[in-house]
């Protein structure tokens, strides 16, 4: 599990940093790529990462501003010309349809795999055998949500070395005791499967929140995770342009990072006013308020290892 | 006057080539620069060129596949951003203002100049003091337009040289002539204008064909060009691809310029399937029909000068 910044300019493309995509990888779980946001020029992007675009299978947009969503298109009709033919769902805010039907119709577009698009709400938006997705509405100039990213947990695994040491030899009964349940073997032994099914594993626990002014919403969604992505568009001392266009500044997301008890912070969304000179400062500021913070650059990319 | 290729590739992007768009820099002309079709990560290859978004007025689109018209959006905010606040016009097939408005209304972009849109015919489709252009459709799945960009012939220089040897001093006598009127001097003489001015300048004229197979309207839009830049999505190998997609090869690109009597002929929009290693067969191919063949690549610029 690794999420890739695949764009992390705000507002307009820079020649250092591409407006806003973030790509997780789950391919060691279930084979898949996730997209969070799209902007113009993503698939660009995805040519030089090692992303397949085949394996791309579903989008969720924070909002409809045009450097998060102008990339969905040409994304949508590539991935249908490399030979993409399993379902593609794309969760958004209302209007999100109404863009995407709008482009593909126009050009002509004719995709080879399924796609469904999914106007959401507030709670759970999505969940599988392996993952649950909930969203809640930010604070942004336009509707706007974050999504928070939920791996189930799962069952510990069976401690083979234990049962090695017991002399019992592997079979269906191993298989019995991962289950859970009580077996009785022919000498009359009895084993319960609790006993030997080591400690639950945790799932990962992801947030992505979207643009926004600081906010209760993404202290919520943030709650406890293992990684949060928080935009911060604007340096400290441009803390009166953050209130005024519903953005934050470095601090803005530190603060949300500690009142949710993120255990790391990846800020994301710079403006293009700050150059690489600048990257150090805007780590500092966020770092006097909460520690674990990380800059995101186009193609830096994060592992969220297993606990 | 020169042609900035900013993408050359078909259908999708490849590492090396984005999809299409064309600069014409008219910067010595008009002080403006004029692009055709605008596909998805335009606004990203002008930020890598040396074209100023704000000096861009004029968009004219071949057709409405995406990988001509997806990077409009982005374009269009951008500029915004920028600071461009001179009028912009988007000239394209119907359709295309139904795509524009449907992306900025959903983004809720706003433009800080005025945008219009003129959805295009047959025909003459602008003019101005300096030059024309006209449209006429060509033979493609959906429907396509080329361009011929026409500079207006201009009068002559007045030779100040014949003046001077005539002994002749410089001042308002010299307007007059060069106006073409006929002037008499204090000492009788008369200087008819049309003697003392060189010969007329002949305006350059470029043909830009969008994607077309071999078409007769493409031989009339560029009759005697300077220069016809036009598709060669394949190679002559894959005749059988070119006619059922509506595309053109090398060769069928080089014999339209021949019968045209264009004086060079630029080829672009090459399928993903040649890579570097192919493109000298590809120009070999075009130049057994035609010599003056040049292979656009992404970043390639061709200079038109006046003769």
């Amino acid at each position: 599990m690794e999420l890739v910044f695949l764009g992390t300019g705000a507002g307009t493309p820079s020649r250092q940093r591409n407006v806003t995509a973030i790509a997780l990888d789950l391919l060691a779980e279930n084979g898949a790529y996730w997209l969070f946001d799209c902007g113009e020029g993503t698939q660009q992007q995805i040519l030089r990462s090692s992303i397949k675009l085949s394996k791309l299978d579903k989008l969720f947009v924070t909002h409809l501003h045009g450097d998060h969503i102008f990339g969905i298109p040409g994304l949508l009709s590539t991935r249908a010309n490399q030979g993409g033919i399993t379902p593609f769902t794309v969760f958004g805010p209302p209007g999100i349809q109404a863009f995407i039907d709008s482009a593909l119709s126009v050009s002509q577009s004719r995709l080879n795999y399924p796609l469904e698009i999914i106007e959401i709400n507030d709670g759970l938006i999505y969940e599988d055998d392996l993952f649950r997705v909930e969203a809640l509405h930010v604070e942004h100039r336009i509707e706007c949500f974050g999504y928070r990213f939920i791996e189930l947990n799962r069952p510990g695994k069976l401690e083979v070395k234990k049962l090695n040491a017991l002399k019992i030899a592997s079979g269906p009964v191993f298989g019995r005791l991962k289950q859970g349940e009580t077996v009785i073997l022919e000498d009359g032994t009895v084993l319960n499967g609790r006993d030997f099914i080591g400690p639950e594993i945790k799932g990962r626990k992801i947030a992505i929140i979207g643009d926004t002014r600081r906010c209760e919403a993404a202290v919520q969604l943030a709650l406890e995770v293992d990684i949060m992505v928080h935009e911060a568009t604007f340096a400290v001392l441009n803390q009166d342009l953050a209130n005024e266009y519903f953005h934050s500044t470095t601090v803005d997301a530190a603060q949300t990072a500690a009142e949710a008890g993120a255990k790391a912070l990846i800020l994301t969304h710079f403006s293009s006013r700050y150059q690489e000179e600048h990257m150090s400062s805007l780590l500092t500021e966020a770092q006097t308020v909460f520690e674990a913070v990380y800059l995101a650059a186009d193609f830096s990319s994060y592992s969220i290892p297993l606990l």
